[in-house]
């Protein structure tokens, strides 16, 4: 049976990429071993990480006054690790959007000095709160913290807020990085757990203005700094490699659909034919304000929790898995990242039809 | 043509495993998708995890009284973690026996109060100094900490320091874990970045105590504390789900083989043929002192350095790869860990006379 996996991470990677990966999982580039079996510093690997690297560099046009960086841990380590290199005496601000964005200000605020500028955590994060209702962000601030995308509630930001020059913008990106043309100038440092868009989980993609690497303690031990990574091309200890190796794929796999402004075209279209279908139902219903709702997760709810619970259990024996809502608030989730096909969205909506007819 | 791979890291997995991985690598368990595919949160993974602690638990003969975790980062990150949870304002004591172990040291020395009691730095590392010269570790001591085995000189301890029962026995046995027994009860911490006998890179295992949790200063960041990880199975945030499913395939298959012991007896088989041969050549030779020689990295050098890179270049033309020295030191190391067959050590010591034949 054909199956669509609507997991929100780790999620499904591209079927050409999962098809080589497998290929050659036990002889790479017939060196007799699989990747995963090969040194760090050889020139097998060294290969795929440069491509890596370079494919981030081109694929999100990054300038080189940044360093882009892979680091294990994920986004949850980020959020440590950014306030622990960035903070200092400053304040750090932070937008409250989300249950991840809570997460990351907490581990700020147990640093050192962070608030929050805006919040929607009353209305349960169902909308990105209006950029002329934030607090205002000194020049003097640390720097401003947002998620770009919020897996849980389903909403993203459409545009970005301005920020001082002296203030540098922080974006966790985990769930929608590569999935529209963002201006990496815009930000100081953009971050991103690998799991949903870019490969498997264990790691982070890190992409850093190089001048903010000097903000750095001298005495942060050496796997927590920055500068440990871009001095040593994310070599320093050995790296994930498998997940640099998928990464490396999934860039390939989206430098060959076009780039990245081809595939937001596709996932603009993914993303409208669910909510419109969404918008014309009387059964299913979306609580994300329609200015917020992200391209990425789309929730909804059922009019009741045991048929939430009914239609994830029938879409999965019907192939369509992984759609439970995050366990924090419930309902469904179909989380529709660069690697789901149309298809996928179609055979998800001509379900969703049915099981209304036999159950509404 | 048939290779072996003799890399220290990422280093060969048993044929068995690799073969497994491939097979159900797009489609895991009828899933109609890949693992690194799938949540962390859904009973196939869930199923993963749980076996691959239990295998751990059981190999290594693990009571109640520790936990099992997986964390980010390689026992790099480990150095650090290690003392941010359980320096606090006592002195740690560490064993100076290598590359790793003096970096070991160095993170701790960074955060608090550090001090070596032993080293054979200046014999270059090539053995494991005797126990009755170290400086005795006090009863208040935070930790005693020590290297099993040493990838890049190629020495490892036959038994181990008896410490005041206050002071915790801490051992990175990353480059030894699972190739012979250990009394776990012996140690308050073992930890093993996983690429060498036990996965892919991008994990560590570790094992602990569970009263030294108790240790943790309330203030550490979320993703640094130990109790995250013991508190919630691994799962705190998403984990490496492929790292974590290749431990399982290959505990599973140390298992298979018999256990530990049965490893074991193995192990002392292939070093013992390889160390014979060295001992029986004047044209090869080990700088590393009998007492104190590895059965995982046997180490060696040809008459001139020129022979030690035409060596590795010739052998890897015959299949046998990954030979090179570590770049620190230079000369040819085989690195024979669990997954290494006897058939391995075999085609080297064949490859190697011919070598001398044709140069000697």
């Amino acid at each position: 049976m054909k199956t669509y996996n609507f997991s929100a991470g780790p999620a499904m990677l591209p079927e050409d990429v999962m098809k080589i990966a497998q290929a050659e999982f036990c002889n790479f580039k017939d060196s007799g071993s699989g990747l995963v079996e090969l040194s760090h510093r050889g020139k097998q690997f060294t290969e795929v990480i440069d491509r890596a690297v370079a494919n981030v560099k081109e694929l999100m046009k990054v300038s080189d006054d940044y360093s882009v960086m892979f680091i294990q841990g994920g986004a949850s380590m980020q959020f440590a690790m950014l306030a622990m290199n960035l903070l200092g005496d400053k304040v750090a601000d932070y937008a409250d959007t989300g249950v991840w964005s809570n997460k990351a200000y907490k581990e700020a605020a147990n640093l050192g000095k962070a608030r929050i500028v805006c919040s929607s955590k009353e209305d349960k994060y169902a909308y990105i709160p209006d950029f002329a209702k934030w607090e205002a962000t000194p020049a003097d601030a640390a720097y401003l913290h947002i998620t770009s995308n919020n897996t849980v509630a389903g909403t993203q930001y459409r545009t970005f807020p301005k920020v001082d020059k002296n203030v540098p913008l922080i974006a966790d990106m985990s769930s929608d990085i590569m999935s529209r043309e963002v201006n990496v100038d815009d930000f100081g440092m953009i971050y991103a757990g690998a799991q949903k868009n870019l490969g498997p989980s264990g790691m982070a993609v890190v992409i850093m203005r190089n001048d903010l690497l000097e903000r750095t303690p001298a005495n942060l031990p050496t796997m927590l700094k920055y500068s440990t990574y871009s001095e040593n091309n994310s070599l320093y200890n050995t790296p994930p490699t498998f997940a640099i190796y998928l990464l490396a794929l999934v860039t390939d796999w989206i430098k060959a659909q076009g780039g990245i402004a081809a595939i937001e075209k596709i996932n603009d279209a993914k993303a409208a034919k669910l909510y419109d279908f969404l918008d014309s139902s009387a059964y299913y219903s979306t609580p994300v304000q329609k200015d917020s709702r992200s391209r990425m997760n789309v929730v909804w709810r059922l009019p009741s929790e045991e048929l939430d619970a009914q239609f994830v259990k029938e879409a999965t024996a019907a192939g369509l898995t992984q759609l439970k809502g995050h366990r924090i608030v419930g309902g469904c989730r179909a989380s529709i990242y660069n690697a789901m096909p149309m298809a996928g969205v179609d055979a998800l909506i001509d379900f969703m039809k049915d099981f209304e007819k036999r159950n509404g």
